[in-house]
């Protein structure tokens, strides 16, 4: 099994979300996948702690931590609380990175956040994102951490995340280093924009690509649109072009498949895993020029 | 009723989708609403020249017609019936705006179409568009119609519309005549852009709002996508900054409102005529400047 696998596979652990910490690291490396990208939940169930360990254990490289975010909410208590909570997710990603295999990132996905309730002021939140980047920035820095701003598809817009072009993610990001303040290149929220191929070859001139990730679209759009996430292949995204210009941009790091659906998520995560590796390697891997992941090359 | 309506409110036929044409024509007059946007379906039901003769009578400004477009197919004899469609559908406005009431505009509005089936070239299928405009574009000068590109939102894009943004419809008007082809500047469609009050001034520089439609958009979104219109004040866009760019841009014409929903569908369509008439009032009117549309003022 591990001679068909691209090393440069991570699973996303959204994409089987009802796996627990234990079984996602199990699942993931018996298919001979080399990485992981966590999400707080799971981790938060065992503790920092103990996650990390497991980790450690699993032998897998960290990707990405998923994530952030969240703190469109003007001042008052509601905003501390969202970053003070943003915080302590750039130390426990900080600590998980540290603790996972050699080549492993320290990556937070921020989510920006909808519009407050009762809100119309998409401007105002917009604002607010960067505001709080600029209280984040500093911690990220002491840490060591990306912070990877994620633009979401546009029918997100208004109850999830104000940032929706990857080109507005770059223009947030402009005031900060790109070592502390990068994008997430998710080929389900951008692959539409008719600005895609030139956003992603910006993002890469100005060195911000912290992770690229995939999964396909398909309509109809499942009733809950937040869950209409495919595996590459079943959709219409065109991975060979969008890969090919993340690839031009020199990005030779991990590439997660993340994927929202609820009937992936009913199925046995261990078919689930084989079923993503074999995916990548027909719609994802023909299009990369870097066989290894620079980050598994040498220790950052 | 007819002292608190406002003179621009237009009200698209879709709006009250099931009732016939009509039904629609006399529930917009008696509703005091001056001016009505039109839908080939119900046009063909009693036909174009009875169709013509019922606007004509029922004195209202005619102020577009949905739709032309679903041109993305390549070449061959579907792409040759859609084209040839369009042609018809383009001497249908000249046909309509000819018998209405004077200050009508002959305004074709054009929803470009999604993927052709089992396709990922998106690009290509923009490239489709711009042939197609090349091809009508003579027949539109021809018969005095301006064809007006419709941005729809990306939710759309694969299977409807592979034109997402303001920004991208007028590049691809970019080469026409502003008479001739111009764009559809609809709030549902584009309020999330963070380009959207730039790309609104550029519309209006470069000549090309051919029509300005409102409705509201709520989360979650409808589980049919294409039915989550909203009236407008029901949801979060903000009618205020929108409006004003148009405003800004000199646009003074009427200003359609286009709600696709089933509830509303279901609803009797006198209610539904005098409710937009309420919101269109409170949500939008207060940021016109102009009282009287300027194509109701001199027959052109």
């Amino acid at each position: 099994m591990t001679g068909v696998v691209d090393p440069r596979l991570s699973i996303n652990q959204a994409t089987i979300k009802h796996a627990d910490l234990a079984t996602a690291l199990r699942a993931t490396a018996e298919a001979g996948v080399r990485c992981i990208g966590l999400w707080r939940e799971p981790v938060h169930e065992v503790g920092l702690q103990t996650a990390a360990s497991m980790l450690a254990g699993s032998g897998l490289r960290f990707t990405t931590y998923c994530r952030g975010g969240f703190f469109t909410v003007p001042g008052g208590p509601q905003r501390r609380a969202a970053i003070d909570d943003n915080r302590r997710a750039i130390e426990e990603t900080a600590t998980l990175a540290a603790a996972a295999a050699p080549g492993s990132t320290a990556i937070l996905v921020l989510v920006a956040g909808g519009l407050p309730e009762a809100s119309r002021d998409l401007i105002g939140a917009r604002e607010r994102v960067r505001e709080a980047l600029e209280e984040l920035a500093p911690d990220a820095a002491a840490s060591g951490v990306t912070l990877a701003i994620e633009p979401l598809h546009p029918m997100y817009a208004s109850d999830r995340c104000v940032v929706s072009t990857l080109g507005q993610a770059l223009d947030l990001a402009a005031g900060f280093d790109p070592s502390v303040v990068g994008v997430t290149v998710d080929t389900f929220h951008i692959w539409w924009d008719p600005d895609v191929l030139s956003s992603i070859a910006r993002a890469g001139r100005e060195g911000r690509i912290a992770t690229y990730q995939v999964c396909d679209w398909k309509t109809p759009l499942a009733a809950d649109v937040l869950l209409s996430r495919h595996y590459p292949g079943d959709g219409i995204i065109d991975f060979a072009s969008l890969t090919a210009a993340v690839e031009a941009t020199g990005y030779d790091r991990d590439i997660e498949v993340e994927i929202f659906n609820e009937s992936i998520w009913a199925s046995d995560p261990d078919e689930v895993v084989r079923h993503v590796v074999a995916r990548f390697s027909s719609t994802v891997s023909p299009h990369l020029s870097q066989s290894l992941p620079s980050n598994a090359r040498s220790r950052p």
